[in-house]
């Protein structure tokens, strides 16, 4: 019998991610049985071409970009990886090849975050690329990080770098200079941070990826939390291309623009945070509610933002 | 603090709709304790405004068919529903009431088939209104309804009735009569035989939801099992409006058309599905796979269609 071409073109890209549940992409769902004495965590985030990536990013990047920003909501809950469903709604008379590569990022990044392909759904759109999917993992019961957790008197923490993926979107834009592409790797190619999320179980009061702004995104951690904060400008960690942008009138680029898929956690100890080992930098700190949420200067002065982060609506 | 519209949007008409795994949808992920002893059961399912419903489809209608079609495919499986994700593209500008009647129809449907919100992801598009939904449930331990099970000898069964959707399709189209709204409302609200598959279990050899045209999905339960099989089209079960509809150009629509979301299984005993006192229908039977998938006329003879069924691509 023949299979119909929606049919093939799941069977010769997807079947080869397919997890041991996901019986081959054969039925209807897949089955598995979740690991014994674990908690599950689960998420699910979308990306619209034109407005999470470009329609003329590498199809790699697109995969491995999709992959990746739910690995960073699982890393923000200290959760470990196992298995995602996808859908793609994939304009009609796609290239065979754009799905192929598309599907060959999605392996390495497989085999880089042991994880495996569950299931999902194929459809056209006569729209732009649209793309979901749905992350799953695990947690020891009652430990998973929450953004409610923030006490006063933690630290407040970040990982990596900040800014580079805003700057990295108006780098490949030709708004800003980026001479070894560093900055529009970093917007195509975020790192989740999934080592140092499980590594904060027991560390970190609470905690949430930046991914819509570093002052938006550490305002949910605060009205969760019942909390204000400070983040002092000056400690936030720049890279050196992100720094070299920084002026005019994107000077304040880095704390509201989006696409960072950091950590950003409060702990109360920084000894114990520091002995992780890990890359992440101490910028601020929790205070009482009533003091808000508030960007510092170096004299001590409230930064104001043009937005505090991004929002669809 | 403010809150940036978008959060605000998924605060009021979404919050309302989360399970108690979702954590109030305020963290990054949902965080649930899998039911002891069950294997989970997950599926992913899409729908583009314009290819799976119709921009001018009741709101409440698109939130309840979204649902339904994934309720289908744990139905198909033999599963129990508990909970699911859901990512939304909207186009910028969307009416907030068209939100909130969405909501309404989710709400609504949550009680009929017990399941709560856990969590999700709304972004805007430049494109149709694009949704995805991923669905949880659980199966007793490798219990679950495979496509792979079918014999030679079983019975080929199906529920309720065929060609619906697609006739009511075509009739929201103006182009096949449609007196009472019949026909549009099978296609607008398809009904996921949940309990129906749940009593399968144990009695069915092989099932799968009939969602892209009725010989092309028994085609599937055919190849999963290397056998072949024969449907009888006087057999097949027509509701009142479609039997009218289906003459002319459209006389083997509902061999092949789409939208059906009822359930097809092959069981070997008839007493044993009978018993069951559910709408259940004996369409066909398995045979061999030298014999291929075929449709039969009144007089044994072949019938052939113009196509199979439903392809995206």
């Amino acid at each position: 019998m023949t299979i119909p071409p929606e049919f093939s073109l799941i069977y010769r890209h997807f079947r080869p991610l397919a997890a041991p549940g996901a019986l081959d992409l054969r039925d209807d769902a897949a089955v598995f049985a979740p690991p014994l004495g674990r908690e599950l965590v689960i998420a699910a985030d979308a990306m619209v071409a034109g407005v999470h990536f470009l329609p003329d990013d590498p199809p790699e990047t697109v995969g491995r970009k999709l992959l990746r920003v739910n690995l960073s909501d699982l890393a923000a809950m200290g959760a470990t990886p196992f298995g995602y469903l996808m859908t793609t709604a994939f304009p009609r008379g796609i290239d065979d090849g754009w799905i192929a590569r598309f599907a060959e990022g999605l392996a390495l990044d497989q085999g880089l975050f042991s994880v495996g392909l569950l299931g999902g759904d194929t459809v056209s759109t006569p729209g732009p690329m649209t793309l979901s999917l749905t992350i799953l993992g695990h947690v020891a019961p009652g430990r998973a990080l929450r953004r409610s957790g923030a006490r006063v008197g933690d630290g407040v923490w970040v990982s990596g770098t900040i800014g580079d993926g805003a700057f990295g979107l108006r780098a490949i834009r030709g708004q800003v200079a980026d001479d070894a592409g560093f900055l529009a790797g970093r917007y195509r190619l975020p790192e989740p941070r999934v080592a140092l999320g499980q590594a904060l179980v027991g560390v970190a009061h609470a905690a949430m990826d930046v991914s819509d702004g570093l002052v938006q995104d550490f305002g949910h951690i605060c009205r969760e939390s019942g909390v204000g904060g400070v983040i002092e400008a000056a400690l936030v960690p720049l890279s050196e291309p992100t720094r070299a942008a920084a002026a005019g009138e994107h000077a304040l680029l880095p704390f509201h623009g989006g696409d960072d898929y950091e950590l950003i956690f409060t702990a109360p100890e920084d000894a114990a945070v520091l002995a992780l080992g890990m890359p992440v930098t101490r910028i601020g700190r929790v205070v009482d509610a009533e003091q808000g949420v508030r960007l510092l200067d170096a004299t001590g002065g409230a930064i104001d933002l043009p937005t505090r982060g991004w929002s669809h609506f």
